[in-house]
């Protein structure tokens, strides 16, 4: 199934003892339609914050409804900030989170030197002005398939750090700068670690240059902060 | 000065012994700067639920702050759901109100089988297949001057209810239909109403040659209802 969701007042995508999660919202909203207590598994673990217009997950159930009424019976139960927009019978084999070959993230900057009350939730306020060019220039070095340790939080568990980024893509409307990123898998925290290091060489703190040496270092102590979560959203998951 | 704000969680524009106003808002972080206890008129007193990208308002200060040193501070003391884009000198006997020539608003419907958790605080979620073009047809015969009334809530106390709507127009991306409507003026309630009779005509329960005649008739009853606050916006306001 495809769920959009505002990760404002989500703990996150995983279950966990205490917060409301995404992930227990669907788990609650298909027992209470077919009285099984089923493990939901998504194919990204979304951090407290971040949202999805369409985070892809999978479960197995023997419920005989057919996938159109067990969405619109599921949907009735569900939050209002959560939503399943597609479901859909799959293989037998097929996992959300193994079977995933790629996943689209976007980070929405606010640009300008006031805040933007619309946007607050979806999107960071940078009000420096930041250096598009240079940002673009930085995105080459990170695009393609590299050894992504700079970008990695100490927290992640993935055996190997090599991902290949096949998209790094800044697009500039009015004072909106959206940051889409596509790679075939993402080390825990490597998307706001991405972001957050292009706006440092977009304040000038980083020369784009430098961002070649910061991955060919792996150190993550050189590259930039972990942006915050509110303005990452995982807009899919390819199969 | 122009100002952004989510209007989900305030009254309303217009300052109210109860309840959270824009106005209030404004007006309390001016005395917080000026020390001034100034009235703020707005162009558009927007109801509860109605957001703005740019509502237009003015005021008299005998504040020595420049423009931009006023509008900082000011936003300082503003709410995260409200903020001043921009704040300059106006000639004396400018208001923002009287003054105004014209406003556009957006309407956004979101119109697919499921809600969208990501647009719920700024859009109409209508499940219903809608017939745009049925819409557009309909849409041609309230542009242009005309006699307003069936459009009109009876609290509106203005004089006449001649208007001139210099646009309306549909945008339709994705499962989102955007209504843009421009007028030299609105009567209370009128652009809610308009996209209210629109989406009657969508659902084939008004004709869209009817719009003519529900029109001439000045009629509110027989014109579609009043759309929720919460899909309308007010774009911007034009001297």
């Amino acid at each position: 199934m495809a769920i959009e969701y505002d990760g404002t007042d989500f703990s996150g995508w995983q279950r966990q003892p205490n917060g409301r999660s995404v992930q227990q919202a669907l788990e609650d909203a298909l027992a209470a339609v077919t009285g099984e207590s089923v493990r939901i598994t998504g194919a990204g673990r979304t951090d407290a914050g971040v949202h999805a217009l369409a985070q892809a997950a999978s479960f197995k159930s023997s419920s005989p409804l057919q996938p159109r009424e067990l969405m619109a019976a599921m949907n009735a139960k569900l939050p209002h900030d959560a939503s399943i927009l597609d479901l859909q019978e799959a293989p037998a084999d097929f996992d959300a989170q193994r079977s995933a070959r790629g996943k689209t993230y976007a980070y929405i900057i606010v640009n300008r030197r006031v805040r933007s009350p619309l946007l607050r939730r979806t999107s960071l306020f940078v009000p420096q002005e930041l250096d598009i060019e240079a940002m673009k220039t930085a995105a080459r070095f990170i695009r393609g398939e590299h050894d992504f340790a700079c970008f990695r939080s100490a927290r992640g568990s993935a055996k190997t750090s090599t991902r290949h980024v096949t998209q790094l893509d800044l697009e500039v409307t009015d004072n909106r700068i959206i940051i889409a990123i596509s790679a075939n898998g993402f080390l825990y925290n490597m998307a706001r670690a991405i972001v957050g290091t292009l706006i440092e060489v977009g304040r000038g703190k980083i020369a784009p240059d430098d961002v070649r040496d910061i991955m060919s270092s792996g150190d993550r102590s050189r590259a930039g902060p972990t942006a915050p979560a509110h303005g990452l959203c995982l807009v899919n998951v390819q199969y």
